[in-house]
């Protein structure tokens, strides 16, 4: 065989195995009531639609469901998502919509498109672990910027802006997940939105807005998105059908400039030509039906009583101790739990893993392989009855630690 | 809005629109009859049997289906893919395949993994478009062998290989389409697959195998493929179901050493995090009810008729002149059609598009720009009526065109 250290191109060398994926392996055990993953609750698929829809799709539209699309994606399906941008106070057409293999391909295709290596980018601390991959693959030198529970810290990201323009140089992008962040679970405050748009037009900065689980929110007001607060076009927006109908069509879309879309749809033809036309037929009917909306609802009242319930069993069993808190997600999948700074969530992992409970370990979310006090529980997977005895089991293992540092 | 000029990334400028695409849209029009496209006929689609086995995973398997899934792909596809390969002579296991959303993305995957900017690589001349593009993002520094009807002349390889060595210098790779080749029609021939596995090891050099049309053999018999030849993982091959069942489903699988597949697992987890489950069930239980063989033989039989058709209809309407000759393809989508040197196959296009008949000119497949005198028929779409008729239309402007030559 060649010699594969000789051969693999730079970016191949940039690129390490998933520590979520890794870790994922070893929660995989029936006896483990796993935190870890981000699966949404397969309970919740609208089985009974997307079989009706599948029939009526393959049994009429076959020779559409069935070969090649339009690489930008089915113009019924982009005809509906500007609909939906709409209802969102985007005021958008079908020109600034494609639809990808679901977020993640976004993701991809932007850090193509926009990255040379070592080209700076900013992001959140923690943030979005696939988008972090992305970027690292095209080379992106990334800088952090702290959250705390309004989000995303601005002014600090003022600072960062201020000074790279100093240099003459600037950050090709902002990545931010505004509504209820993988992993923190943390909002993006509405003053806060305001800054950071303006800030974009006073520092000619792109904004990577990623928002697959905008639609699910359980409580309080919905903040206009960054997307329609912008009338520069400075926002480029992500979203996804995975958490708000199912992740298994992997249909996705960008919002963005037409000229965006239109060197994003370039890169995609020679990415893989076009994103499944069965799955788009699905996606659309599911929308052109009026089933997402009530859909949507039904997810909402699942995981607000998933969440009710972790928030609940941390109130009831987690120790009461200096710098031990959590997030109040109000939507999405995830909550954040932040340790005393004397505990490390690496070390604990295997400690958690005997006591038959596992999560996500912080650093995994931190550019700069920061946050060791720190990780994410998922409460979409499991039932509500796993959450509470789960969380019970890790206030167990964090008590038996604060225990034996205290002695220590 | 930002200044995307400042803002592209160089893999970005390095992307250009695909004069294919280009010219398809030109093509569009009911009255044209376009052999420029590579559709496969959509009568041929096993609708009923799709929609069967969709109610039957949306039924029974929707949990897995409408689920996030392995990247590596659905095992049991993956396990349904190794039988086939052994059918084909090829001794693998699942730790050889990575399914991907169909040949292209493996295309564009192995580029990212394998090429770094100014990397020589050696193509066919002509050669798949698709794979120029994703080599081109890259920044491949492409290298074209010239063809003959037994594919690519391995001896003209050889020198190449040799001169870069000379340089103590080497290819990343060697991408050839082996079988019934897009655009060309012809079949690398068996001394000269033979051969190419030999320079291979003496240069330790890869091969990449790009056969997607591979199990649509009208006529002849089947040669080994190239991944069989070799006894020392020197071959990546590429495969999909889009010509062999539908390309609606954007299912597709690579087959390599299982380093390379974990890298290229490694680099989908970013790319996509996985093809989608619901494409990959469909496609499992087609092969599984043992339906896939049955309906190869079906395409097969209505792929043959129309081939016949165009061979026929050259015979009988194309003018006899020196240098204007076809290929005879033995299976696959498309044929090749050569003029003689003083015609110029980008000029007539807008003559052929009067006369309301259309085909791809040869130069968008060369990588130096060569090829100005050919141009890719696809017999797979259209009719055979059609078939008939648009070979009359362009014999007819041909045989203007070398009127008008004659009497300059």
């Amino acid at each position: 065989m060649i010699d594969l250290v000789k051969n693999f191109s730079i970016i191949a060398r940039r690129m390490k195995k998933s520590v979520i994926r890794e870790l994922l392996k070893l929660t995989n055990k029936p006896e483990i009531i796993s935190f870890a993953g981000g699966l949404p609750d397969p309970n919740s698929f609208p089985q009974k639609e997307i079989l009706e829809i599948a029939r009526d799709v393959l049994g009429k539209d076959a020779r559409i469901a069935l070969q090649y699309g339009e690489t930008a994606g089915d113009p019924r399906l982009r005809s509906e998502l500007v609909k939906l941008a709409k209802q969102d106070g985007e005021n958008i057409t079908e020109d600034n919509i494609l639809v990808t293999v679901a977020s993640q391909q976004g993701l991809d295709m932007l850090g193509k498109i926009f990255i040379d290596p070592s080209d700076p980018i900013l992001v959140e601390l923690p943030s979005y672990v696939g988008g972090l991959q992305a970027f690292t693959c095209y080379g992106a030198h990334m800088v952090g910027v702290p959250m705390d529970d309004d989000g995303l810290i601005v002014d600090v990201l003022e600072e960062h802006l201020k000074q790279l323009k100093a240099q003459e140089e600037h950050y090709k992008f902002i990545y931010v997940v505004p509504d209820f962040q993988n992993p923190s679970g943390v909002t993006l405050s509405l003053e806060r939105r305001k800054k950071l748009i303006r800030l974009s037009h006073e520092y000619h900065v792109l904004i990577i807005e990623d928002t697959p689980y905008r639609e699910l929110r359980f409580e309080g007001e919905n903040l206009p998105s960054l997307k329609s607060l912008d009338n520069t076009d400075n926002v480029v927006s992500l979203h996804s059908f995975s958490k708000i109908l199912t992740p298994g069509l992997r249909v996705g879309w960008v919002v963005a400039h037409p000229s965006i879309i239109n060197k994003l749809t370039i890169a995609k033809q020679s990415i893989d030509l076009c994103t499944p036309p069965l799955s788009q037929a699905i996606a659309y009917e599911f929308m052109h039906r009026g089933l997402l909306e009530g859909h949507i609802e039904t997810i909402k009242k699942v995981y607000k009583k998933k969440r009710d319930t972790m928030l609940a069993a941390l109130e009831k069993h987690m120790p009461r101790t200096e710098g031990l808190r959590w997030t109040h997600p109000q939507g999405g999948l995830f909550l954040w739990l932040i340790l005393p700074e004397q505990i490390n969530a690496d070390e604990l992992f295997p400690e958690a893993l005997k006591e038959n409970v596992a999560y996500v370990t912080g650093t995994a979310f931190h550019c700069d392989g920061s946050g060791h006090n720190t990780m994410r529980l998922n409460f979409s997977y499991p039932s509500e009855e796993q959450i509470w005895e789960g969380i019970k089991r890790l206030a167990h293992v964090i008590e038996k630690k604060l225990l034996a540092l205290h002695v220590a």
